[in-house]
């Protein structure tokens, strides 16, 4: 039997109190995730320092990724980047008054 | 240095002659690609028969995809799926009218 269809569209809260981060595929080398945002930033202190390696699509909204070197880099609908695993990071800004759909694809 | 930012919808072009495949990333064990399709069916014959996993996703206009099975199954902006190595599938329509915006994730 295919494998059931899904949409990335579906079940989108229209309030987000936090971050929402939904498994779309896991298997053993690759995790894809929707990330839906809205006004947070994350982690809550420090950085993001991930085995994985993450590749990383902003399909709505907007976003800002600071890097621990200061870089900061802006997201909007359509940019994606690729962040080599321990390269520490962190969501800085999410734009507050519309949902930031990301896209992510986690590989090793 | 942080990785470069790119865009998805950059580079469509305004005639599509035929299928286009664009690598946004290849790594070890994963591989993403956006394909472009207006009108087109693929392959030109037979089946794909895949050594890789193939997480699709279709972000604009709408396709069939079609099972050697026999099952087929309609995506539109959002819909996605799963299609595991070796399943025999093709794309048995694309729309016409509009340009159809995939991604796929090609993973082991």
């Amino acid at each position: 039997m295919p494998e059931q269809r899904a949409n990335l569209y579906d079940a989108i809260p229209a309030e987000l109190p936090q971050e929402m981060f939904s498994d779309l595929l896991t298997a053993g080398s690759v995790r894809i995730e929707r990330i839906l945002s809205r006004g947070q930033t994350s982690p809550a202190s420090g950085w993001y320092d991930q085995d994985e390696h993450e590749w990383v699509l902003v399909l709505e909204g907007a976003a800002e990724l600071t890097y621990a070197s200061g870089e900061v880099v802006r997201l909007e609908r359509g940019d994606y980047l690729n962040i080599p695993a321990h390269r520490r990071h962190r969501v800085s800004w999410t734009d507050p008054d519309q949902t930031t759909l990301w896209l992510a694809v986690f590989y090793r």
